[in-house]
């Protein structure tokens, strides 16, 4: 894991930057359509130069615009669909900062130089293979570095993670404070909750087996939960007693439930419109310093396409890391193709990830506990 | 591939269903809301008794509630969701007719008995698997037996047929009457017209060779549709003059874009939300006579769940039959399983399937000419 | 897992099978060929009548010939390679006992009939999948059961199980008594004894770094072993300190190293004679009372084919468990089609498995010391 | 494909190669044994200085020792278990020259330089995928210009290559020259004369359909081939008819059947002993100038161990190349991943592969006939 990097920020001195002219806009000529040559983002730290003045982009995702807000002025990646009619966006392709747009690659370094930084980046250097070894105590250890309050780890779960066997131990992670949002959909939370009522998921128990009549329990679930009124209902009127969405709820852990044309019902907190359900994700995307995708390839793309691979906490840029887990090293190459930098992949099972991750946590958290009893030794240093 | 297969309605003449009470309705309590004991639907012909008689239940499609409409008197399936306060639902689990509910799920059968059967039925005996040969002739025979305007074949295709090179195959087929319908999604269109805007899908070009620039290709192709107005306007204006989007526009085929969270742009005839993308889509499953699904799970799940097993044609059933083709196994084997019956499972990938299969139909139908050209000898029956 | 079933032998007095003629034979015209009608052998129990009695087809296994052994006068299963000209061959391919030849294959039911038979076999009941939960605590129940010396439980080990990180689980399964038999190839010993003399596993260390001059590691570990002239002389010179290869060594469990055209060096004891090979995995399959297959298609697909269904202990028939492995549903799909029945396929990473089987084992081991510590209760019956 | 690659040799009269000394040599303290510290190969061209001249090292393959031998005073690449005791084995780890082992990993180059290169190499520039398009006119090229007797293709066929159903389209490559030597199993044979004798392979028709009493036919096929003394003899019998076996047969094209432990039979050509097997594959990638692996890891894998990166024909190196079909993404990382260089992969199923490059030779040769007929205008230029 890319740990302990520190952000480098662009020499602004450098000759090629202080010569160079301020970005160029163009107005967009109707709502939702960019101008030709429109600037094409990507999702690592860049600056238009205004005015003689270097001002980091806002709000960066790939794949957008650069827009500058009426009201504060800033500059933003806005979303195409978003851009209005007469709005300035940032035209040309050069982003070397000649041409007053500069995208910043490899700002963020090992702070040790260049010895530190095989030993930092070796972790994650060859290829997603289910037979690489998986040093599960140091990715426990990068998702305890980034527990609530400080971190704000997003996990993207796909419906697998119930199907495989693994909602207590989704549970303790959210009860323990290692997740800060969840991005799913119906069907995970559909079956957490058909599990939650009748013991199965998609009609199969614990053990795997079909239970009679249990091919109707995820509708009824969710008939259930919409006479409720809401999932929060269902929870709070003594319906749902455990799992997933329980535990998000009773810690008022947000999630964005993204519908999908795959779903039934759906359950009533499902975003049905899929430009709705980028705007929510996109909110949490901007504050993550740390993304785990479990098993879902929909859902860890869109998440991607729209995470910058940094972010600002405290006036500095930090990373943001992805740890992706997927049975199949197709789907993990896949996303790491699609501009998820700084993502390591894990090809396992999400059940075996998850209570491995779970276990190596409960150790640390052990660890941690004896360290700071009253009268213990001083703690040694990692 | 179970053609020619005869449906013998059930015998309503038999005691149990003679001896049938009506079927038991409640009202929904909510809107949205079903009885808790709803009966859910399965995707074979069902049929409800009310006041003495047997009737057929229409828009057949699986996990729905029926319902009886209040205009029309006839008994629906409908999605939960679009269960009004106050009307009539189906209740109960008994599905043998003895409560007045009746799925007869095997009334399809080879019209020669059980020697054809063999014959009929052999062609998709074993599991899908890399390792066994695919008789393309009769694939092709069978989609060339639901060419418009008799039969009407629904394409649900995944962004990999542009990708693996197979737009010029895919548009063959449109423009010869083989496709009645697409079902996609914004990928699919979008790396179609960004093929024939820029040469490349996804920036690569034929090759699969990544084009200096291309990564911006896709979100250029966005804009200027979306500066178009539509991809009919794209079409018209000139601007898009070939491939799977060209030849369904100038064809009048119709296209269900159904959209998504990892969608950009997206393009202006996209169905952003996941509900009224499923009522499109719905519409066509109806009518449909035989669905071919090309490497995309989403939307090949969503097909096959509002799809029924059968189809009404001059006033007896039909049955649906299903090809679906991936490259790997265990998609095939998880839309089978979720209750896509009659469906046929081929391990290929979608270029080589669709090129062979365009091979196979050029050859039918030179066959066909041949056979019927004027002075032709009487032609052989098949 | 088919545990507790009871074999029940055929009802020799039905009125077909004391009718029946004895067995037909034909003799073998040439070394290594047997008659063109020969009969071909299953994996079930088979009963030849010869002399008005009906006897057990010993060393039984599928694709076989069955000779009758000019010295002992026993039938067995022979490979055909193995006839020699002149021996009697049991010809013929009805195997209802109606013309001396019976195949028992359903003779294992479970003790308390239908009932408990929904019970034990619903653990195992429907295809393998990676979005199916694994109760790792009754597989480890089962491995349990089968330990030594009571059990013969043959591990079939691909490399994977190095790569991927699990030495120390398997050597601690070894020293634990739970490994009777292993079943494996030049490249896990090599891989095996590469980590106990450099720490790579194919130049790669415990994190999955490549480690600079690491690729040669192997060859050097072979070279090694060579110059101490076998693995047990490297073992006992101090050479190799711990591992798979240590643990079986010091434990003086057998194993079998198959040899085959991917093969460096190869190490002293591998057997590169394909035919040795299946000569010496044949010896120990006859005595297995269970197989546990981790990621290797090669030596599973080997050992699935030689393994009876079933094995004698104490004058009864006892089934024989197999469970198989691996991250790929393909490769299990590929060995249980193959013919091995009673398998249990289970879709997880090796070391994943290994670790938590590991774990399982170490509770119930823990649990049982207590149940069985002086002062304790009765314990309770599972 | 790297094709009209030159090969520029090292400049020998560089000052460090001039100033090197001697390469140092160690005697083999035993039989099958090298000295500690003995380098290791890869499989690019090397050279050892000795004398004061540089020599090209002969028999080039990865993972093995460079021996002297005694009666031609060449070195050559020796596999361990060969080298004798007293040998002179050259040590070190040195590679660039230095030292007296040079190993000249990039002496390939495009005749026109660097901006040929993009053009030559790009071709085969991202990894593989299912998703990439497949120019199948330019790897036709490729196979046509290794044709017999100019080039030599070593085909590498897994037994997918009989059970996918392109027997045919092989044999075709075989009658037309495109093939120089196989590579397989008794597999591969087994079910392509069990498809000659019986029209199934494993049992299954050419619909992929289980035949009543088929899953003995592999076991009649063997025996009939046994009591034929051989494959050849059962040829020249008419008992086979057509294949690729019979089609290598009649073309006195040599092939080597490698044993493995899952083999039944085997037939009488299968080479049972791994190390003779590996013998007489390296007599043939000696040889080579281009090897297609289809469908088969253990015998790819193999090959690519004891394949050199280049061949000498008239004097000067040529580079070897490797073409790799598989439906699988990771059996082909797995490959080239393996030390197999200059290979290109294709995500296919083998039966599409070969049917359509077959194809794209038919139009091949067609076109050379047409351009060279009498009276035909001066060809083009390709």
């Amino acid at each position: 894991m890319r740990e302990e990097l520190i952000y480098y920020p662009p020499d602004f001195s450098a000759t090629v930057l202080e010569a160079a002219p301020g970005v160029t806009t163009e107005a967009a000529a109707a709502d939702g359509v960019v101008p030709r040559t429109f600037y094409a983002t990507t999702n690592y730290p860049t600056y238009v130069k205004q005015a003689g003045a270097w001002r980091l982009v806002q709000r960066q995702r790939m794949d957008a615009a650069i827009v500058q807000n009426p009201e504060t002025g800033e500059f933003e990646c806005t979303e195409m669909r978003k851009v209005r009619a007469g709005q300035p966006v940032v035209v040309g392709s050069v982003e070397d900062g000649s041409r007053g747009v500069l995208v910043h690659s490899n700002g963020f370094r090992p702070a040790g130089g260049a010895a530190a930084a095989a030993d930092a980046f070796g972790f994650m250097s060859t290829g997603p293979s289910r037979e690489r070894p998986r040093n599960y105590r140091r990715i426990a250890q990068v998702i305890a570095n980034h527990q609530n309050p400080d971190g704000h780890t997003i996990w993207v779960l796909g419906p697998a993670v119930v199907h495989s066997g693994s909602r207590e131990a989704m549970s303790w992670l959210i009860d323990h404070g290692y997740v800060a949002t969840i991005f799913a959909g119906n069907a995970l939370a559909t079956h957490d909750i058909e599990y939650a009522l009748y013991g199965t998921a998609l009609g199969m128990d614990r053990e795997g087996e079909a239970i009679a009549g249990g091919h109707r329990h995820h509708m009824d679930a969710i008939n259930a939960v919409r006479g409720a009124g809401s999932i929060a209902a269902a929870v709070e009127a003594g319906l749902i007693k455990n799992g997933i969405m329980y535990s998000a709820t009773k810690n008022s852990i947000p999630f964005v439930l993204a519908g999908s044309i795959r779903d039934d019902g759906p359950l009533p907190e499902v975003l049905t419109d899929a430009l709705d359900a980028q705007d929510a994700m996109r909110g949490y995307t901007q504050q993550a310093t740390l993304v785990v995708m479990l098993a879902t390839m929909l859902h860890s793309i869109a998440t991607g396409n729209m995470m910058p691979t940094f972010v600002e906490k405290g006036g500095t840029l930090h990373p943001v890391y992805t740890v992706a887990v997927d049975a199949a090293e197709m789907v993990i190459s896949k996303l790491i193709d699609r501009g998820t930098h700084q993502a390591f992949g894990i090809v396992r099972n999400a059940d075996d990830f998850l209570v491995r991750i779970v276990q190596e946590l409960q150790k640390l958290e052990a660890e941690h506990e004896r360290d700071h009893a009253p009268g213990a030794a001083e703690p040694p240093t990692r």
